[in-house]
C-alpha cells in the first residue's frame, strides 16, 4: 500500500479532482463515528458509481478488502496522504481585502496541514496588525519573506491587474505553489504548481445550466 | 447561427466548463481592441489546443470564417448568449461574513449580469445596513423574499452546518440556481442547478502536485 510507487506518475488529473471529494465525504463519516463503508454505499453518498470508486482507488493500490468494504478512517488517512496532506506547508496571503480575509480564516479553521506565515497587503492602514500568528506586511517586504522562511505557498487575492507581478515576485523568491483567486491565468515557470479558482466560471457555468428551466 | 438549436442539449459539461474561460480571454482581448484572432492564435493564448477550439465552438455552429479566423467581439457575445449572459439574474446573498462581503463585492463589480437584490445574515448587528441597493435582512425574511421579488440564485456563504437548512428554505421558495461556497454537497431539488466552489478540494489538488517538487 506505498503511496510513493511510480504508478502514482500516470494517474490522470480527473482522478485527482475527485480526491479531495472522497477525503470529504470519508471525513464527515468519521466525524460521525462510521467506520467502514462499502463502496455501494460510498457511491450513493458521493454521486459516482461504484465502478469508478473501485477504479479510482485502485490506482493507488486499492485499499479495500472483499466483503468487508473501506475502513473509513484507513482511507480518508491514505487519500491524505497520496493528496500531501501528511506534512505541513507554510503559506502567504498576498491581498488582504474582504477575500484575502475570507481565505485566511478559512484556511485558520479548516487546514491544518497549511499555516498562515505571513499576509502582504498593499495599504499602510492595515500593516502590523496581526492574524492570528501572522503578521501583515507590505508587499516591499514579500519576497525577501518568501525566501527566509521558506515558503511554500503563495494564496493571491490581490486585484486581477496585480496578479501576475504577485506572481512574479513570489516566484523569483522560490515558491513551490500558488493558489491563484484572480480573474487571470498566470504565466509562470514549469516548476511552479498552481491551482486556480476562478469563480466566474463557476457562475457562468450556473447561468448557462440555469438558461432552459 | 441560432443558440437555440437541440444540438445544445447533448454538449458536454466538461465543454460548458471551458466555455466561461473562452469568453474571459475574449473579453481581455477586446478591452485591448483586438478585433479577430485564428484559432491557433487563441490556442496559444488559453492553452487548448487549435482543434479543441474548433470542435469546442462547433457544438454551438461555428462562427468562424476560413481564412479569416473568430471576430473577437462576435464570439464573446455569442458565448455570453449561449452561457444565458444577454439576460439578468436577481440574486439574494445568504451569508454575510467575510466570504459572503467578499462575493457581493466581486459580482457587483464584475458581473453585471447578476443583480444582488437582497443580503440575509443571521447577525442582527449588521441588520438594515445596505450594500448598494440592497437591504441586508435577517434569515427570517429569506423566503418570503425569494418568492415576492422572483429571485432567480441563492449564493450560499453560510457556515457549513447551515447550508442545507438555508438549500431548504430557499428551494421551497422556488429558487432556480445555487451558487454554493460551503463545503458540504447539498440535497436538492430536480429541477434546481448548483453549481459548486469547494475551495478546500482546489487547496487539495493543489498540495498533490506539489508533493514530488
Amino acid at each position: 500500500m506505498s503511496t510513493g510507487n511510480t504508478k502514482e506518475k500516470q494517474i490522470s488529473k480527473a482522478v485527482i479532482k475527485r480526491l479531495p471529494r472522497y477525503r470529504r465525504y470519508l471525513g464527515e463519516l468519521k466525524r460521525k463515528g462510521i467506520e467502514k463503508i462499502s463502496s455501494k454505499d460510498l457511491s450513493e453518498l458521493i454521486g459516482y458509481t461504484a465502478s469508478q470508486i473501485r477504479q479510482d482507488l485502485n490506482n493507488f493500490g486499492g485499499f479495500g478488502q472483499q466483503g468487508y468494504g473501506y475502513s473509513v478512517s484507513l482511507l480518508y488517512d491514505e487519500i491524505g496522504t497520496i493528496l500531501g496532506l501528511n506534512k505541513k506547508y507554510q503559506i502567504v496571503i498576498v491581498g488582504y481585502g474582504r477575500l484575502g480575509q475570507a481565505m485566511a480564516s478559512y484556511i485558520s479553521n479548516n487546514e491544518s496541514n497549511f499555516h498562515i506565515a505571513g499576509i502582504f497587503d498593499v495599504r499602510q492602514i492595515i500593516q502590523d496588525v496581526e492574524f492570528k500568528d501572522a503578521q501583515i506586511m507590505t508587499c516591499g517586504n514579500l519576497s525577501g519573506f518568501v525566501k527566509n522562511e521558506n515558503i511554500d505557498i503563495a494564496v493571491i487575492t490581490v486585484p486581477a491587474e496585480k496578479a501576475q507581478i504577485v506572481a512574479d515576485t513570489v516566484c523569483d523568491a522560490g515558491i513551490k505553489g500558488i493558489w491563484n483567486f484572480t480573474a487571470v491565468d498566470l504565466d509562470l515557470p514549469e516548476d511552479v504548481v498552481c491551482e486556480n479558482v476562478h469563480v466566474s466560471d463557476s457562475l457562468h457555468a450556473l447561468a448557462y445550466y440555469m438558461k432552459d428551466r
